[in-house]
């Protein structure tokens, strides 16, 4: 294992005070427990969106810590839930007193830490909502999950709610917001590498050389199938028509197009899945409104790409082009 | 070779579409010959700021385009320079009628194509200057270059030099400005892995489980040497070492600390060469008063980082926080 650490155990950690240190008028870094929050707080008044989750799949979440989307995160150990009393903290401290949406990637120990530090929280005051994300297609249950995972759409509900409650909504509609981007959000992704944790030392699977995992997670975990590694048009194909198929797209729709890289795929292969996706669902006659490429929801340095589509209405298209100003992600 | 691409040969312009598509209220894709422009043009009277060379390094030259920034890029093939016809077209496209500096990186291709580039445009009435960036200080003369390379350090003369233009100096004044920082930037990488070029199919070099290549170019072209893998400690020293020397770099100096990704390293590993590049700066009385952390000067999928560090005035302090809105790095 080749990687740019030193001590494994300690490589979330280190990381995390590189990042806190670059962008310090943006966020600030709590330790023990660990979470990151706005380096200017909550605006008094303002629903609080936070959420959390395993690291290595930065910059999600810490890196969308910033006006316009979450206002604290919870980076647990690599592919790791944070633990409740992370979370718990992470919720207090961002509450500017109308109340925290935790946002969930759906992840079995993810959802227990979060119910736990929800209630935990709720122990102290403070009212306290949460959503499940679940949006990858591929399969219907894993190592991980009992139902869909929550893998690249969790960006675009973070994004969302973040909007909402900068504008000043309550945290009912923030929350039925991040809901009804939840109902709309579907992804699917393919894997040409694996990657390695760091403490593990080696591969999280083997793959040959002329194959590709498709329905592959943000952990490494199992996907879909196996199958021979072809071009572009044809893998992208086999992301887009289930996330189509099950979003049940109609001509005339229009969506926000957001493929993702998995950390060790470059931009310039992201804009040709890009091209092809978008292609794809113009062949349909699905209307490409937004789009968004880059490499936001990874697995440490894995190969590969994913592809979520989001059934825009006037309402989410606003929230979407709503200024943001995180550290990963701005306009 | 996998890779998410279709035809190798119709690789950069493949990209360059998604590219254009993602993005088109902020860039137009022009083909024949191949150039990418503000989609709402240079303001006029404003000085254009434009450059290129081979694809490959992306968001490098592409992904800087946009107010406050680049003007124009023209680029090549992979890892080849474009041509002097591109550099021409893309000249005479992006004038203002105050002129175009353009900036070019330290390669035999790149400074004799743009050269001849320059003439052409010069000959249709353009005013043009250029500055040569050569940031790299790791070899004095490599298989592409006489003298040193130009790295990352680019994307600080194209962030100033557009600044300076966008505040509306005079084309003598942003090519003063470019120059400055020119002659205050200096960059070191290091390689974990090789990358393979679309069309070449097998990796440019081979480099053992255990070993990395220190002083390497963004191209797979050789290092100064190679060494034993070890903790990112270790390897931002030797990386760190060279720049601060060949700065000569005293306590109480300010500067900005550049950490690049060469397009394989997940963030989370940057940031932890961040934090030591940082310390080995702060034990030696430097002050790092700005940061950028991101795989932005690329190798295609390459593993690996490069240190970049650029001796700070107040001038060039001002005219790097100065807004930016390209498709790639925004403030």
């Amino acid at each position: 294992m080749k990687k740019l650490l030193d001590d494994p155990a300690q490589a979330v950690t280190d990381s995390l005070r590189g990042f806190a240190q670059a962008h310090a008028d943006e966020v600030t870094l709590h330790e023990d427990p660990t979470f990151v929050v706005r380096a200017s707080g909550t605006p008094p008044g303002q629903v609080a969106v936070i959420s959390g989750g395993g690291s290595g799949h930065e910059p999600l979440h810490a890196g969308f810590v910033g006006a316009g989307m979450l206002d604290a995160a919870v980076p647990g150990a690599v592919f790791t839930s944070p633990t409740a009393d992370q979370v718990a903290a992470a919720i207090v401290a961002a509450d500017g007193g109308a109340g925290v949406l935790a946002v969930v990637k759906n992840y079995t120990g993810d959802v227990l830490n979060f119910e736990t530090g929800i209630e935990l929280a709720q122990a102290e005051g403070v009212e306290v909502s949460s959503v499940v994300v679940n949006d990858d297609v591929a399969v219907e249950d894993s190592l991980y999950t009992a139902g869909r995972r929550g893998v690249a759409g969790t960006l675009a509900v973070e994004k969302i709610a973040g909007a909402a409650a900068a504008r000043g909504d309550d945290l009912a509609t923030v929350t039925a917001l991040a809901e009804r981007v939840v109902s709309r959000v579907r992804s699917m992704g393919v894997a040409l590498s694996a990657c390695t944790v760091p403490h593990v030392g080696r591969p999280s699977f083997d793959l040959a050389d002329d194959e590709v995992e498709v329905g592959i997670g943000i952990h490494g975990e199992p996907g879909r199938h196996r199958v021979q590694a072809s071009g572009a048009l044809d893998i992208t194909r086999r992301l887009v028509e289930p996330v189509v198929e099950d979003l049940d797209l109609a001509a005339g729709e229009k969506v926000l197009l957001f493929v993702n890289g998995m950390g060790g795929t470059p931009s310039s292969e992201l804009y040709v899945v890009y091209a092809r996706a978008r292609d794809l669902l113009v062949e349909r006659g699905v209307e490409v409104t937004r789009s968004l490429v880059g490499s936001y929801v990874t697995s440490l340095e894995m190969q590969g790409a994913s592809v979520t589509v989001l059934r825009l209405d006037e309402e989410l298209t606003a929230l979407w082009d709503a200024p943001v100003r995180t550290t990963a992600l701005r306009w």
